[in-house]
């Protein structure tokens, strides 16, 4: 086990890129547990576009502040416990930060105990079984309000939430077009995941090519992406068509977020709704979504696509930049360390 | 009663500001009614941003033809019928075009025969009694669902839609804010409406003023302007805010629509919603929001303001700027004529 506890401190704000001189790397050694405390060991750290948001403004949480251990979820092992709500050995999934060692106590966002025994591997529950899933499930049903029949576009089609989002399109019926970033992703997409087509938007012609994908127009746009995108299919939109705004990648690396859609007055003209969501608000309806999830997981249906990158914490900026590169496919992951310690099974 | 029927026949678009040059002016003889066909003349015209949205692009419905009769809403009376749903005298609100006489065939848009013996004067029948009325209400309570203690703030809130959007959220007891183009717009919203403050968006320090006008926040925006005002509003929502957006007339006069809120991501940040409507879509509903504004309007909660100009069909085209130009205040008319018959009271 490892004798430090070594933390990555918001030192200055990125424009642009993330890199590690964003951070002052700080060795402190591995803490004790205090009254009613436990310690857990990161395991995984889970890389989502919303760390890049922490990184830089107040949004649906505070800025990390200045000083602070950047703000991040992952799947952590309990090392020392005085909590009776952590046993040592077992695992939980929580904002254990950009470090390798945190504390039960996080008032911000607690800690989710995972039931023992879990029949497949820990990293799916950040990914398909993780919030990631969970984002994509309630955004696509809840909000989005997909029927059988309906033609959904999913931009970022091959990312983390995108992927689940257009394959549970696919198991409620729908017509489920994908918008990735290159031909092999969008091979992926249409050849292993069943998307009904994709198109690659670094083509020239891409927007003819979503329109040809899209003949009966565009009931749900699953929006992960915002900017022309975001434009181009709300001129696509069918009447009463519901667009659900998970993310806007495209602007999460500007310093001053480029202009929107000069188009808005179609959601006038179609009567559709935009409709902006976190999935922190969906937490307490978690069974609901794992009630569908688990057989479509088991019967294949879906597939929960990971690309997880093994290194110290430290590896942590320059492995969330693939997210903006576009070079990682379905969930993105650092694998910092094995557990530690055995873990319990029942 | 006129001989001739002057029609403005759609010559060329308008680029910015509407002028009659646009139209070629036709005078044809009035027009006897076929078969089951009866013959309406036209008394008042209701002049809306949406007629300049029917000149220059496809939009909820089709654009005017080039050459042909202008589309507009108006309240004509029957004077000629061999149509048993029309009797010669009656008055009824249609699609009646910008000519002074009109058929009773207009498959696009169904005329609507006018109640005899309303106790209030015809025009109300295009303002608060009518379609206007009709969006403002629907509006507020379907799609922004705007709830007592709430805070509402309805942009070109002086306009005919706009200053009866914000009396229905005086009614549901909402804190309600106007944002109008004059101090006298103002005073007259704060003053003789009762809207809580207004705020006149031409001011250097309209933002800072809005901002104090809703020390609470922001949970619905009633939307007709767009461009600057609905990226100012969308960066002072509060959690579960809905925007409801009825027009966006800062970009109606413009060639290519200026570019959107930079902000849209704040629709994620705080869960927020954005519907586009028509009041097409509530026409079956009107029983309904009739039997709550009658009563308001009888009660003098609810103030239907009109800004009625009179002259001929010709000057349908210049009396139309005034909405861009922010010269009328509540609903802008037309009045062509008067009734050339008697009007039969029961």
């Amino acid at each position: 086990m490892s004798e430090v506890n070594q933390r990555l401190l918001l030192r200055t704000r990125p424009t642009g890129r993330v890199s590690i001189d964003n951070f002052a790397v700080e060795e402190t050694p591995v803490p004790e547990p205090g009254e009613g405390e436990a310690i857990l060991r990161t395991l995984y750290l889970s890389l989502d576009p919303t760390n890049r948001i922490w990184m830089a403004q107040d949004s649906y949480l505070p800025k990390v502040a200045e000083g602070a251990v950047m703000r991040g979820m992952g799947i952590a092992q309990v090392v020392a416990s005085n909590d009776d709500g952590f046993e040592v050995g077992d695992l939980a999934m929580g904002a254990c930060g950009w470090q390798d060692y945190s504390s039960s106590n996080n008032a911000e966002i607690p800690w989710t105990p995972l039931p023992r025994g879990l029949p497949i591997p820990i990293s799916t529950m950040l990914g398909a079984l993780g919030v990631t899933g969970l984002t994509a499930y309630f955004g696509m049903t809840d909000v989005a309000k997909a029927q059988a029949g309906e033609t959904v576009v999913v931009s970022a089609a091959a990312g983390a939430v995108g992927s689940i989002a257009g394959q549970i399109g696919k198991a409620l019926g729908c017509r489920v077009v994908g918008l990735a970033g290159s031909a092999d992703k969008c091979a992926w997409l249409t050849d292993e995941l069943g998307f009904d087509a994709a198109v690659c938007y670094k083509d020239d012609d891409w927007r003819e090519q979503l329109v040809a994908a899209c003949p009966d127009g565009v009931d749900v746009n699953f929006e992960n992406v915002g900017g022309e995108i975001m434009e181009q299919l709300l001129g696509m939109l069918n009447i009463g068509a519901r667009v659900a705004v998970c993310g806007m990648i495209s602007v999460y690396n500007e310093e001053v977020p480029p202009p929107g859609p000069r188009n808005l007055a179609n959601l006038i003209f179609k009567r559709a709704t935009m409709q902006g969501f976190l999935v922190l608000d969906y937490l307490d309806r978690s069974d609901e979504a794992l009630a569908q999830m688990l057989p479509w997981l088991s019967e294949g249906k879906i597939r929960g696509e990971e690309t997880i990158v093994e290194g110290p914490i430290t590896d942590a900026p320059e492995t969330l930049n693939m997210l903006f590169d576009g070079t990682n496919r379905g969930k993105l992951l650092l694998k910092v360390a094995d557990p530690p310690l055995e873990v319990p099974t029942a």
